[in-house]
């Protein structure tokens, strides 16, 4: 059996407009800062591009690690990270924790900062 | 006469390849965390969005610290995270600095995020 956790209620990016659309309101920016500065991190962005490599965008935090030479208290600090920003989905099964990603969620931030072509 | 400072050797989002691609290089990682850093700021992202805005994609620091409510060292602070990321330029005019936005900048970075469609 497996445990969904911490699926976010707003997906990440779905909040705002684009940054160069309008000037942007206090809470958008807040909101959107959120998304960019779980990037902010080369851990991070390298968790993310491992598990997306992984067969069906899923990895087991015991295959993560190593690649990025960490203890697993860290990497599970900065994959909780990614989640909170609504990167990442996390289901146990077993004694492992799986960390999936969010489908759209990397899009739909590239979309926040891509200018509009129509 | 303008003085252009501080025009980045590598022009930000053009390092890597994107997230989702390959599994990325510990350098690679290194890079883009800079450019999603100065992202990782409301404050950084209304500057931006207030620039992009801007006629010409150009403002004055004059015109920058009301907006965003924050003293003039402080947004200068800021626009200078800006600046050595990538984003902006920063010309002088007479007594004034002027922050521009580096054309195609926000697309790079935003390729960096966006699935492969092909």
């Amino acid at each position: 059996m497996s445990t969904l956790e911490a699926l976010p209620l707003t997906p990440v990016g779905s909040c705002c407009t684009p940054v160069t659309e309008n000037v942007l309101s206090a809470e958008d920016a807040e909101a959107m800062a959120i998304a960019f500065k779980a990037l902010g991190d080369p851990t991070r962005l390298r968790l993310l591009s491992i598990v997306a490599a992984a067969s069906g965008e899923e990895a087991c935090v015991c295959d993560l690690t190593e690649p990025v030479g960490l203890s697993q208290p860290t990497v599970s600090h900065h994959l909780k990270i990614l989640m909170d920003a609504g990167y990442l989905t996390r289901s146990k099964r077993g004694t492992w924790a799986y960390y999936k990603l969010v489908p759209g969620s990397l899009d739909r931030v590239a979309a926040l900062l891509a200018t509009a072509t129509a």
